[in-house]
């Protein structure tokens, strides 16, 4: 069991043997090693670098005086960069566990997606998080860009958590027990010489006091002006040298302005458009940093060398007689990478399926039906009976008219002896189908290993992921990297060249395997080879490893909801290879902590299976699958303690939380800026209770005392420290600790409901006082943001204003009794301490507009229908009903009949006529009929009403007469009087139910 | 050759052996080790504290542009922190060396006398530079203050300047070429992997473009008024988090402070006002930190325990029968100590002397004349023939008057009997001698070693330094911490216990000998055990080594100055126990630099004896005395590296320096801040100038034109590089580099004059240019800071204004040419950019007159002459001439019967009466002639003369005539006009020469 500092020496020692130059911290707070010129600036440019440092991290948002047993405002970050990529830096990293006395194959280490970036360092990079035993304690990234620069060299970054993996090592539950150092007396000395009489010196012992006293600090006695005046300078100061051409202090400028951003941040000063603003200034300060310091390298003639790609792979010569023969052999193909994530595996299957497919078929080799399988490192193909040679062939080249290819008296041409030429035949090989002339070759097929080879290639290079990276290869590039390819016909290679990559017969298995690479006979053996060795190749017996092994776990104890858990077996089976479930528990007091935070936790964080009671309750345990043959024993070990961590961390939030009254927690919300413009959380919460006041008046609510209840308290939540920290509890919190607090289950609920839908496809809220909780709520957003930074334009939607404008239409059509607000109104109503103009609000509307009909055409709507409801769009409950109306009417004659005429008299009307008339210019019996008919229906219509079906048998008394108007009547008459009283007649029909439906819109 | 990572590395890993606990650089920029908190606030307190990290350490105002070979402004300090002292910290540094490779006993180690001082910090400390053949490599010392604190527990601080450690050890010649690290390839990575082709990473290239970058920052393009800005955000910032009690961010703030002020330090913008303003607000920052931290320590029950002090020493019983039997025995005394400082040394030698022989006297031990040596690590005293008991005596007992003692019959009262009972005896045997009564006591002669171990450990209990320290011992305090005590009489171990100390038969020669530790048989081996293995115990052995080794090496090829080098060797006598001289060299390039350059360098920096030809003219060569019985060549090379490193400095600045004119220099010294009320060095250079021209139109200067010349370039050399960095060498510099630009000898010399004197009893100008220059200058210092900082008082004279006072005095002292000049109204020509009041002038002229009084009194002036010429101390020159008048007037009797005629007439008129009288009211004939002898005398005296021969002369003839006036007249008349014309005629005679001398105060 190492101490911490013997445990941060031995990863020094170890990265220095592997070519690392160490450095030292950055002298000034930074909140990531990432941050440090030794890897900000060095991953740029083409020069090579490798170094290795501790890097203590300063995040004053994680202070928490040392009271949570797992967050620090300063943690120990140990950095490790590689550049270039050496091509095994995972095979490297494991070998820095194992230094630490890390058993790597009895425990269960994964590679876990995890694509980082960090916008105000212009930077990102794809890679994971490493889990031992469920526990996050490296992060890995293939750095792609940073300060906005592509990286053509990309590098390996390894950040290691040290106090993290120290604890899990150690087996202590908080940081402060974490044993540091040995103690003060060197060995020679006896004890009393002065020294502690402890084991050791404790992490408390030595940073206790420090972490207090600067989460005091970071939490509660910065000064804000101060700080933010700090933040000025320091960005000034950065500009100034940057224009001086000094990217080095400029950039420890850059980490100041940091750093104090973060400060104020911590202190809960920055409103969203401050942290967009001061996100912008860094990327720009931190890019202009970047492209100084790879102008001053290249001015330098990069001192440290230039890295060079490797080689390209060399294609070799075909043997003419491959051992695998004449006779059709089996096609193993595996593309070999590292930790792909679930979701690009499966979309990689796909690729291969199609590409290797379509290619296959372009050749002319004969061949069985291939199988696709994929696992996080290995897309494989399998094709059986794949014949030796490709059949021979004979193909048609046509060449010019025959006309033209023969002169009057049936010489050969200038043009066809040109023909002829360029196929390399004589003129007399060239024959004629009577119109063109053609040459006929005959083509030998190839051989498959020659064939197979540059299809595999075009495979390989074919690949792309959603988020694609590269790596060391000169050329490819893919989801993550492509590190070896197996590909074998029969026996022999198939000499796949790719890029700097060259097809082989080894294979590797899992990496903590007695022998973790194989070498492959044969085609045909391949498969249980690998199988043999641990890999479970095929997704589908993966998964079914994974239900049939995690229900045969809890058999007799509860019950795996397969149905609900769907998504997150679908993606661990895409965690492993080697599917090992296994089954812990927890402490059955966590269970007092609301299911949706213990759910949460074990799903999202840890991807866990919950495990229920027949009724459906949690209980205290939880299936986890592990890869490979590890030792179940440690590994349950070290998942549970990580679950008790992470469950610890939140009873610690849920403790302190239930500790205050909603109201205090409410009143925390004065220090959240909302915007800068648009004042602070509780002013919104505020104006969200106000506007959903008023609104309640106008749908005239019964309850209002639940509602003004849940007003008075809604978004409370957000000033709690669970919420703080997993935002999506916001509304459960507030339920639950509302409950706690003596609420009623009524106004609970709509606290709750406040916060709902919080995501495309959630619940929407099912009480009255809820919905109009909600949809104030967005309304406040969409009206806010309107006035101020504007609404979303292109794909940048910082603020979620489309999520928003989405919840608020789904909300309002949910209840069809809130079918009386009208949305544009309603915005006016929720007034904002800016001014919002009537140009703003129609905008705003216009937007809602757009996302209603969006929405409905997304859930299959007829484009014409949806177009058709677009003037109630404003009271969206009612365009539901219209359409559904529409549904059921669109079938019948009437309804037909009535929208005909309709249409029928816009056609004929000229637009702008407007629909009044003088009846005594009528004259002729079908016009009077019509007059009549209208004048009877335009007295029979509700106005109010929005009833398509009661306006439907209302006009379809017009149906008749106007049929018989448009067969008798000559509408443009010659009297200029007539003409206008006839066309206004029309224009009164035309504008029949014109607040309903445009008509035009709908195609019947 | 360890890289320099590697090294690092090891001694990271050796002290961590040794119990230290390692931590990370500090997060914000330090200017030293010392400042993270890991010390700074570790070392203060009880608790126990042992640890070891790298600290980059940020010097602003040390950048170079990375073009200076030893010169960074960021460098690596390795810092140990040793708390308790474990005793033995030397002997654990010198392990450390030997890890790195470094053959302790084949190279000088020394640990040379360096006292540490951070005003900024309130923090002190004594200890020693540790020279590597003559290369300060670390800094050792023992704190005993920080924050204004009192350490009860020392720590030993031991802080590694690797940059010049890896380069002794590498042999390169600029840090640059320091070998960082191996590559950046793996062991198991063949070449070509992209890395590097060097055979190592440089420190250069890892590095330089950093130190470059960082040095325009520091030097050019620090934003001036930004980095005021911070530094008062930051003081303000600690201050807040002082108040709210929190030290670890306060503690933050102080640094950040402190780097800020270095930052402004090194743009040239801060004033020896702000500068002390600075010191003591961070000063006062700091001890308020380091209060708290104690407090909060305190209140958190010290975590990591309490150091105990060793135990006291126990006396052991004597043994009955001591083997040194009964006859004499020498006693050896031996007090080992940590390197004594030269001074110290010597003055510990007076006291062990002093102290030995008075307690030894004040015993009844016989013996024989002591000798007394001391060599940097101890003292020694040996007593030949000590009697092995002290004799016996009678001691007699004084009690009651005898007529208390007996009643009237005889009897014995209360009172004797009372005092026979005090005495233990019957009252028969009180006897009486008539007066008293009284009882003889016979008491035994105590045993040699009982009475010895009292008197020894009062000897070593009474030792004092000049400067006293506190190390691991509960009690005692000396220069540097005292570790062994050997004491023997004859073969007996004298039982000397003194605080933690008991004495013992061992001792410790050199430190790097096979055998370190001996033990001594018998006192009288001792002399010559120590002997044999090297040590040279006595001081004039030492000395005579040294001169006659010396001498040996340079034997024809030069001389060494034994006159001029006195007391360097004095220094080097006290700097090692056996001397072991060498010769080395450097190259004769070197010899281009001015001589003092070459010769400060080589006795303040190195301790080394030049070497002159006959004609005296610098060798280019050295003798430097090593200690012990090194290896003279390795040792030879390592101490020619260093000065070949520290002559390349001062040429680099030399070359740099000359290349630019002395008018450009001069321009340089507008960024040169004198202090803020008072402008900028380039403004109190052209004061200076403007006032030596005043004074040279008052004394009538011929020469102008070299005057004007000088004056426009005076002080130019504070704007050179080489200057800045050897201040001594003010004026010498600004000569060289006028004579280099052609300016004439007399001119150089007047501008080299004006510097003169630079401390008490150096040079004075000699030429009147330079006089007046040099006046100038100090009464410009003198009135600006009278009106600004105001006068020192105190022992606090930050601004050395006592200094410049006596070296005005003295330069006018030395010219009687500048008798003219009044040095009130010289001040008030010095025409400050302040206003300066009368009542200024008046107390600084006032000051001046103070400050002349006490210098001819220290020089042995009689203080009644010395009072009675300071009339004149407005023109010290004057007094000086009056003083040199009144040696020879003294004796001669017209000059006492005058002075006593005008003390006479001065002791009869009142105090105020004015001297003018009206001469009819005079009648009698004494007073007539009395009016008519004063009325030629005042005809004759010449007014503007000081001349107090001719003055004599003059008055000598009122002598008759008063003294007639004094026998016959009755000055008190009843008639008020005769009275007063009586008065009036002698307050005339009172007022002749008050302007020369205050007679009353003479003591005739």
């Amino acid at each position: 069991m190492p101490t911490m500092q013997d445990a941060l020496a031995t990863l020094i020692a170890y990265w220095t043997e592997q070519g690392c130059l160490t450095v030292q911290p950055m002298n000034t707070e930074v909140g990531a090693g990432t941050l440090n010129p030794a890897t900000f600036l060095r991953v740029l440019g083409p020069e090579p670098w490798r170094t290795v440092y501790v890097e203590p991290s300063v995040r004053p948002d994680d202070s928490r005086y040392g009271e949570n047993p797992n967050r620090l405002q300063t943690h120990t970050q140990l950095q490790v960069i590689l550049k270039p990529d050496p091509g095994n830096s995972q095979e490297l990293y494991l070998g820095s566990l194992a230094a630490l006395g890390i058993d790597v194959a009895a425990h269960d280490v994964r590679f876990v997606e995890d694509n980082w970036a960090s916008p105000a360092l212009g930077a990102w990079g794809l890679g994971w998080e490493v889990w031992l035993d469920g526990l996050e304690i490296t992060q890995f990234t293939y750095f792609q860009q940073a300060g906005g620069l592509n990286l053509e060299t990309p590098s390996v970054e390894i950040t290691y958590g040290i106090e993290r993996i120290i604890m899990a090592l150690q087996g202590v539950r908080h940081f402060k027990q974490i044993i540091y150092s040995p103690g003060f007396s060197a060995p020679s000395e006896g004890p009393g010489a002065g020294s502690s009489t402890a084991p050791g010196i404790s992490y408390g012992e030595v940073f206790g006091q420090g972490e207090y006293e600067m989460s005091r600090y970071y939490l509660d006695d910065a000064d804000i002006a101060t700080n933010r005046q700090l933040l000025e300078l320091y960005a000034a100061e950065a500009q100034r040298l940057i224009d001086a051409g000094l990217p080095v202090p400029a950039h420890t400028y850059v980490l100041k302005c940091s750093h104090a951003f973060n400060v104020l941040d911590a202190r809960g000063v920055v409103s969203t458009a401050d942290r967009a603003a001061e996100f912008a200034r860094m990327r720009r300060l931190a890019g202009d940093v970047a492209k100084l310091w790879v102008a001053k390298r290249d001015e330098l003639g990069h001192p440290l060398g230039i890295v060079q790609a490797p080689a390209a792979a060399v294609e070799f010569e075909i043997s003419a007689a491959p051992a695998g023969g004449d006779l059709p052999r089996t096609l193993a193909f595996e593309i070999g990478t590292e930790e792909l994530p679930p979701a690009e595996a499966r979309s990689a299957l796909a690729q291969l399926r199609r590409l290797l497919t379509e290619r296959l078929a372009a050749t002319r080799l004969t061949h069985g039906d291939p199988r696709f399988f994929a696992t996080p490192r290995r897309l494989i193909a399998v094709v059986p009976e794949v014949a030796a040679r490709e059949t021979d062939q004979v193909r048609t080249v046509k060449g010019p008219k025959t006309s033209a290819a023969y002169a009057a008296d049936g010489s050969p041409t200038k043009a066809l002896a040109g023909f002829a030429r360029s196929q390399g035949v004589p003129v007399e090989s060239v024959r004629t189908d009577g119109v063109n002339v053609f040459v006929e070759k005959n083509e030998i097929g190839g051989a498959a290993p020659e064939v197979l080879a540059l299809v595999l290639a075009k495979v390989v290079a074919g690949l792309r992921g959603a988020k694609n990276m590269r790596w060391n290869d000169p050329q490819l590039s893919f989801s993550r990297p492509i590190r070896w390819l197996l590909a074998l016909w029969g026996p022999d290679v198939v000499p796949v060249a790719v890029s700097a990559l060259a097809a082989g017969r080894t294979t590797r298995v899992l990496r903590a395997a007695a022998e973790p690479v194989l070498t492959i006979a044969s085609a045909e053996t391949f498969m249980e080879t690998i199988s043999i060795n641990g890999i479970v190749a095929d997704p589908e017996d993966r998964r079914d490893l994974i239900v049939s092994g995690a229900q045969e776990l809890v058999y007799g104890e509860g019950r795996i909801d397969l149905a609900a858990e769907e998504a997150l077996i679908d993606q661990i089976t895409y965690l492993v290879e080697q599917p090992t479930p296994l089954l812990g528990t927890f402490d059955e007091d966590y269970l007092r902590l609301p299911e949706q935070v213990l759910a949460t936790v074990m799903r999202k964080h840890q991807r866990y299976l919950p495990v229920r009671s027949d009724e459906g309750a949690l209980l205290p345990m939880f299936v986890t699958v592990a890869n490979g043959p590890v030792d179940l024993d440690r590994v349950r070990a070290g998942n549970e303690a990580v679950l008790r961590a992470r469950y610890e961390d939140a009873a610690f939030f849920y403790r302190a939380d239930r500790k205050r009254s909603p109201a205090a927690l409410r009143d925390g919300l004065d220090r959240l800026t909302y915007t800068d413009k648009l004042g602070s959380m509780a002013d919104r919460a505020a104006r969200i209770a106000a506007l959903a006041s008023a609104l309640a008046g106008i749908v005239s609510l019964a309850d209002r005392a639940t509602l003004d209840r849940a007003a008075a308290l809604v978004k409370f939540d957000l000033g709690s420290q669970l919420v703080t920290e997993m935002t999506s509890l916001a509304g459960v919190m507030a339920r639950d600790y509302a409950l706690h607090a003596g609420e009623s289950q009524a106004v609970a609920q709509a606290i709750f409901e406040a916060e709902l839908p919080r995501h495309a496809g959630d619940d929407l809220p099912a009480s009255l006082p809820g919905a109009l909780l909600s949809l104030a709520d967005r309304l406040d957003l969409v009206a806010g943001l309107a006035a101020t930074v504007g609404l979303p334009t292109g794909s940048s939607d910082p603020f979620a204003v489309r999520r928003a404008a989405l919840g608020l239409l789904a909300v309002h059509r949910a209840h069809p009794a809130l079918s009386a607000i009208g949305l544009r109104s309603a915005l006016a109503l929720a007034a904002q301490p800016v001014e919002v103009s009537e140009q703003v609000l129609d905008d705003a509307a216009a937007f809602l507009t757009r996302r209603l009909e969006q929405a409905l055409v997304e859930e299959g709507q007829p484009v014409d229908w949806v177009r058709a409801v677009l003037p109630v769009a404003d009271r969206p409950s009612v365009a539901d009903r219209l359409l559904y109306e529409l549904s059921t009417l669109v079938g019948d004659d009437t309804f037909q009949n009535v929208a005909a005429a309709i249409q029928r008299a816009r056609r004929i009307v000229p637009a702008g006529t407007p629909a009044g008339y003088d009846a005594a210019a009528l004259t002729e019996e079908a016009e009077l009929a019509l007059h009549e008919a209208v004048t009877l229906v335009r007295a029979d219509l509700d106005k109010s009403s929005s009833d398509l079906t009661h306006f439907t048998a209302v006009t379809s008394r017009l149906v008749a007469p106007i049929t018989t108007f448009f067969e008798d009547v000559y509408v443009m008459a010659d009297d200029p009087a007539v003409r206008a009283a006839r066309l206004g007649l029309l224009a009164t029909v035309r504008d029949l139910g014109a607040d309903l439906l445009d008509w035009p819109q709908l195609q019947l």
